[in-house]
């Protein structure tokens, strides 16, 4: 059974909302509403078909954070559930509307407010590519961002990611500092503007929107280098792992990426054939110009360098991280959707052994990707690895024998917020602020799980 | 005995020397000449005794690397020793002539010769903050500096130090990329000019000049920030240690300093007194201006914020890391030479565990100051405990005590090149690569004690 058919939705006052929107852009079309209401939730074969109904009534396009608060302010009179989103590139259904009720399409809210050395501050639905385009020529970069930065925004980052391109070196967002501030609605008939610094504006971190509406958004910036896309390739899985360790605790190379992937994963990388030969693991990584040399140097040799090539981001280009995180997962399932995936956290304490012992107990179904990440000050792996999908049950088995061997899972196969997110979430009391921001349970009804309306 | 009087030195044929040496610059002022070849091995009581006769017989000061080739083939036709030596800052004797011979004063080879974004080459001899000065314009610093940055050079950091300011963020100067280059010049009667790229750089790192005579080196740089000075006082070295421990994990805060610096230490430090209270343990740290905010919000109200204002280095000023590294010694030193120091390096698995046990152990003999640093990319603590001296033999039981309980301890109270490094030293053969470029062992005869001239 579908969520929709279950849920035995509610039907709301959309003619009386249409009165109280006045002039805020909306779309009506039910192609386009149901189009905009999806994200790649299908990655999953379990929420593909538990989710496969899910759609808003209407789309609501603010032009502004006056538009904002009119709309949220006409939602909390009608009890109307909001549902905010961007880019729509979730892997889980983060921003599915799983109660129906307003899409808040956030991707008419963009540009730079301000920047200066070290950070800037930009409206939630700006796209992650044109932010790091605007600072870049004053020599800075976002510290980090998902495979996803072509297509997705700042604030759906920051509200339904952990990290990416660049955690290791900077760590996820959940690291103090990796969030500067957030400007977010409350779902008031009185909408009220909160500003949350620093530790605070963890309480919107990977949240799914449940925790307010994210208008604006402070981040830390890098100083920006150019970046060299380089793809090693190996024997064995084992010898790209031992090189992208080496690489990962080298501090004295600055990198942005450091990717193992195991054969035959890259046989799926038709774009990138020739630097993938037959039956070779591979080693993805990204590598400051500067220090190319140092980098090589670490290699001493080892595996061979079948790719170099600076970073390149243009509409007709494909970057080099469009083949890691999880566009590695996208890059299979574009021509074969037998597959599915997990989120992974290894442990940082016996790495190798955790990694390899995980690679021979589901070999030729769970196929090893890995990710180096800084993690609370520590270099390890999450891992975001292809699973040859049976059945349901096999897969929530083999989350559980992960679990059992000390390999933390963040689920991507259950849509509520608290049974996937595990070592993804920010330690933050988002339960009890959003009985502050939300008290009707308005946002996204059904994803924060655990939530009860306060009134 | 002193060094000098068991040694038997030989003599030279100064004059000799003097005819081949032509319009190169020499001193010949005895006083200049004993002057010039003492560094700060007074810092040991050990080293003081052993080392306070030894002296240079002359000292050349080459304008040019033609100078330094003319100078070291004569000195390997007449088998004269050669010491190269810059501003003098090495705590250990690194670049006392223990043989006598040649002092070769490399302080007026100077100058950037290039930079681009991300490395620099200079000349061995340049002062390291007038290096930092010429590039900071550009939007770049060195990735690290010793304590002594406003006398010391670029070329004596890296044949006499290990790391510094900045180690906390690239680890230290072993780390593959910290040195990009170096250009030698070998001791033969014919010198020929080496340049070593990469992992073959390490063959003059930290080898006191043993290696070949550095003439030009290439290093990394980093983008520069604008850096705040930060001292926080608690009420106990442990609170002092954990809150240090917290920032230097935290990938969030780009930091360059972190240093939990025990009481009554800072009792010593009189021209920072307002910020030292009495009977407070401190943590020195600086973190870059943008991300002070995130520093404080890691403290979260642990400590009392004492100082805090941008770094200084101009002529008048003390910046703050002149407290830190080996600094934090000298300001003891000042007033009380009773005391003298060690090098430690604590594990990187159980570092609390550890750090504590040491503190505990030797409570008011080895007072404990530590140096947050990455090392082979871990935070560990690197420490330069301040020791109150009784007698040579108490001070090797110390140093027994601190190994057999796992701390590595780089000791500063030898004078070979073997004795002292432990875990400072350079990953390459130094032994061998000294054969072929100093096969008389002509460059400072006794440092390298396990060297044996192959002609």
């Amino acid at each position: 059974m579908t969520l929709h058919q279950r849920a035995e939705r509610a039907s709301y006052d959309l003619a009386a909302l249409d009165a109280l929107l006045g002039d805020v852009p909306v779309i009506r079309d039910p192609i386009l509403i149901r189009r905009r209401s999806r994200d790649f939730f299908w990655y999953s074969p379990i929420l593909a078909e538990q989710l496969k109904e899910v759609s808003a009534d209407i789309v609501v396009k603010p032009r502004n954070e006056a538009d904002v608060v009119r709309t949220v302010a006409a939602c909390a009179k009608l009890r109307i559930p909001v549902t905010a989103r961007a880019g729509g590139t979730g892997n889980y259904g983060q921003a599915m509307p799983l109660a129906g009720g307003v899409l808040l399409d956030m991707t008419d809210m963009t540009g730079v407010i301000w920047q200066k050395p070290g950070s800037v501050r930009v409206r939630a639905g700006t796209n992650i590519l044109a932010l790091d385009q605007e600072i870049r020529p004053n020599g800075f970069e976002l510290r980090m961002h998902p495979s996803t930065k072509r297509t997705a925004t700042i604030g759906g980052f920051v509200a339904g990611g952990s990290g990416g391109v660049g955690s290791v070196a900077y760590g996820g967002l959940r690291e103090p500092g990796n969030i500067l501030a957030a400007r977010i609605v409350t779902i008031e008939e009185e909408p009220r503007m909160l500003e949350l610094r620093q530790d605070a504006a963890q309480k919107v971190n990977r949240a799914y929107g449940t925790t307010g509406i994210i208008t604006e958004l402070e981040m830390p910036t890098a100083p920006a280098w150019p970046w060299i896309d380089v793809v090693v390739a190996f024997d064995s899985f084992a010898e790209a792992f031992r090189a992208g360790r080496d690489v990962a605790h080298a501090d004295g190379v600055v990198k942005k990426l450091v990717t193992p992937i195991a054969w035959p994963i890259p046989s799926q990388f038709s774009a990138l054939k020739d630097a993938c030969p037959e039956g070779k693991s591979i080693l993805v990584c990204m590598i400051a110009e500067p220090f190319l040399d140092s980098f090589r140097t670490i290699l001493g040799g080892r595996g061979q360098e079948t790719y170099a090539s600076p970073s390149r981001e243009e509409p007709t280009e494909t970057p080099l991280y469009e083949y890691a995180w999880n566009h590695t997962t996208l890059q299979w399932l574009k021509t074969d959707r037998s597959v599915t995936y997990l989120q992974l956290l290894y442990p940082q304490d016996r790495l190798e052994e955790s990694v390899m012992e995980m690679a021979a107990l589901f070999e030729g179904e769970v196929l090893p990707h890995l990710e180096f990440i800084r993690f609370a000050g520590r270099i390890t792996c999450s891992a975001l690895p292809i699973v040859r999908y049976t059945t349901a049950e096999r897969l929530f088995e083999i989350i559980r024998m992960h679990e059992e061997r000390g390999v933390m899972v963040a689920n991507p196969h259950v849509y509520g917020l608290e049974g996937g997110s595990r070592h993804k979430r920010a330690e933050a009391d988002q339960l009890g602020f959003k009985a502050e921001v939300d008290p009707m349970g308005l946002l996204n009804p059904g994803k924060m799980e655990s939530y009860v309306p306060v009134r």
